[in-house]
């Protein structure tokens, strides 16, 4: 198995068979069974979306998954955008229908209809709502676990507002909600604001929310969108305002995938297996008791006590007391990427301690017997900690500044932070010239003016290009 | 509106809508919208399937939605079950599709070639996974929300076993575990072991769970289904027993759907509106403050300690402190089903009590503010367990015993047991003369034995036939 920098895509695929976060002989290309283990991490990242979405008032609904045809083309640019990537149900029974049906790829069509019922007056505004489906895109490009499907488990919220300013608040509520589900999964990301050739089809402007993998190539994990009207005229999206004139209402759209795993996956694990962050691994800690004959009773005790303790106190935490050897369970563990490894001996309990492995820099140490879970809480935070920071620092390590079009090319595994005057023509010409995307301006402004790295234009502000996975 | 005993399926519908349930307005029939009220009653009873799960180690798995046609017909009788009832996709972009994919309509198909993968040797037996997702029927019936509708939210158990014993103590663990969940729901229910022409396609036996909606119309809200080997083969799941030989497995699946949100509304609401099962109410209990404009001040105090008390508790509570009188607030929680109002005005404080109402049965009362947590708990636990009873009570009550088929008719309503010799010529004859069915023989034998309604055979085993919603 080649390391994580020799071979990114073929580590990353192995990766995932290993620790059976899913299983891709299903047989159909780029639909792939969830097991298990890849579920119950994946729930729990529906979990913070859901707590996050309680918290900022949208509350959870579930739309059809069939839209018919003529909804879902009412819009021009989505469906230009979508045309070429979805599925169509043309059959129910042994009849064609008389009405093609999408297997939606995502839901603005299938909602924006009943929005347009739903609301009348001022009064129902903001309209705030969150699924989390399935969603479904015929990829033609080679497809990878979580990164690139073609069912695609989905987060989608969207809401309805009086006007743009309204709108716009709430699209900084929902930086500020990625924000915490990142801190979740200890994942470094940028938003950027699209350019306007790379938004989402029918979107006013889209942000972007990226991450970094191993090999400097940038993976999109979300986006948020604010449509202006663009959705609410179509679907006649109105409502009265107090003094009775009827507006368009301005809306909004925040996604996710689970492309959060994917890059859990890509950014956190090592050549070894998966590692976990603390708050999305199933088991927190593992214990694995170390006995001779004559201490097994002992051990087992100890061992169990500590189990019930840490599970008391909240900590996911597994003792395995499975038949084989202390160095095939410590292999299997850290495959799946639990956090934190504890071995309890003879020793260990004469010393009054438990021995403890950091599944994230391999430090070991001891935690006393009689603190074991405010001592776990401790490792597992700092593990949090550093899994955070040390991603941080890797993706900060392939951003570089670039100042004009002299250099031939740009390698492979750099991000550059240029100046950009904005204009799409300096902007098509440095992607052209570099084979690089531009994934946008930073949606939080930067003290930071440069030259357009095209045009040469001074005080300019920055764009950040990169190759995407 | 007509009341529930004139016209139950128009009753029905309305109280559906008037405590929003879902939207039924989506533009295509029979695929109705989740409202947050109703998605919140639906995930809560999904959390209780999920626990019973867990406690019975069963793995949660998301397998795809779509199945290609080459898999979805390896079994004949399943086939030609859903032959006229699964929607197709066709195409994907602009381009046909070189193998069809079906839409599932349960995922025995789409499991099974899994399951052929996973399963080697006895080890990995049983298997026991399951899945809630949605499922697609194409339904020419006439539609009704959460009873009849084309996508069915969908609870599925998949098991595999090394031999039948294993597998049949599989179904009577899905009895236990029907039963649990029933009984959150307060819902009486029967289990009746299908006649061979109505059992699932594919089966070798199928355990139907009916409940009865006021018309006396049985509703089937589940099934638990031993498979035998009939899946087994087709799709070449086999292990190798210790010996070495291989051996097919047997397979048991347990499936539940929406239609328990819709057992609810059916059994258990009345002209007023929803009356829900406090278990699964969003809402346990509403605070309704009664105040004048010279004690306002204090009465809202008094309701706020009161529900942070009942928060703090883990009694889902709102204090409804909108505008609007208090009576337009009782109407409106009426119709949403709160099993528990509270209501506290200047007298009841000088009393230190807060006036109670509970919706399953209007009667009225007070509890002590000093013993507000478990006077609540006490009254809640009072209104499942009524609402148990009387729903038990009125299922017993349609139900009619039949000693030969000299009547012209059986009356619409009636639920009829009669002796049975199990001769599928005799249950045919009984069927077609009463325009009746057969529910099946119980799966809980009964000390019961009868002449053959038909043939009249002494010493009869009892069976129960109704007509369905």
């Amino acid at each position: 198995m080649p390391t994580k920098e020799e071979d990114f895509g073929e580590w990353y695929n192995e990766t995932v068979d290993k620790a059976k976060l899913c299983d891709k002989r299903y047989p159909i290309k780029g639909m792939n069974v969830w097991t298990p283990y890849g579920w119950k991490i994946m729930s729990q990242i529906d979990s913070f979306l859901r707590r996050e979405m309680e918290a900022t008032d949208h509350d959870e609904v579930c739309f059809p998954l069939l839209i018919p045809e003529t909804e879902f083309k009412k819009e021009k640019d989505h469906i230009k955008g979508f045309d070429e990537e979805v599925y169509w149900v043309t059959h129910a029974g042994l009849n064609p229908l008389d009405v093609r049906l999408v297997v939606r790829p995502t839901s603005e069509t299938a909602m924006y209809p009943m929005f347009s019922l739903w609301i009348r007056s001022h009064q129902d505004l903001p309209l705030k709502v969150f699924q989390i489906v399935n969603t479904f895109r015929y990829e033609t490009k080679q497809t990878r676990a979580f990164m690139r499907v073609r069912e695609i488990h989905f987060f989608e919220s969207h809401t309805c507002h009086a006007d743009r300013e309204d709108a716009e608040r709430q699209v900084a509520q929902d930086v500020e909600i990625v924000d915490a589900v990142c801190h979740d999964l200890c994942l470094p990301y940028s938003l950027l604001i699209r350019t306007d050739w790379d938004k989402f089809p029918g979107a006013f402007y889209t942000v972007g929310i990226d991450t970094v993998m191993p090999n400097g190539r940038t993976l999109q994990i979300g986006s948020a969108h604010y449509y202006s009207t663009n959705f609410s005229k179509p679907y006649d999206i109105t409502y009265e305002k107090e003094g009775g004139e009827h507006e368009f209402v301005h809306q909004t759209t925040l996604g996710m995938t689970e492309r959060l795993l994917g890059a859990v996956v890509g950014v956190h694990a090592d050549d070894l297996g998966l590692i976990l962050p603390p708050a999305i691994a199933p088991l927190e800690t593992v214990i694995i008791p170390i006995f001779k004959k004559d201490n097994q009773e002992k051990v087992m005790d100890v061992c169990r006590q500590v189990a019930a303790a840490l599970k008391a106190a909240g900590i996911r935490s597994k003792l395995d007391d499975s038949d084989g050897r202390p160095g095939a369970k410590f292999f299997d563990w850290e495959v799946k990427g639990v956090p934190l490894r504890l071995e309890i001996g003879g020793k260990d309990i004469e010393n009054n301690v438990a021995t403890f492995a950091r599944r994230d820099n391999g430090e070991k140490g001891t935690v006393e017997l009689d603190s074991m879970v405010p001592g776990v809480r401790m490792i597992l935070q700092a593990i949090s900690a550093n899994m955070l920071e040390k991603a941080k620092a890797k993706q900060q390590s392939f951003i570089h500044e670039m100042e004009d079009m002299g250099a031939e090319s740009i390698p492979e595994g750099q991000i550059v932070k240029i100046g950009w005057c904005g204009n799409p023509e300096c902007g098509h010409k440095f992607e052209d010239k570099y084979d690089i995307k531009i994934l946008g301006t930073p949606y939080h402004p930067e003290n930071w003016t440069g030259k357009c790295v095209c045009c040469g234009k001074e005080g300019c502000k920055p764009a950040y290009a990169a190759r995407t996975l």
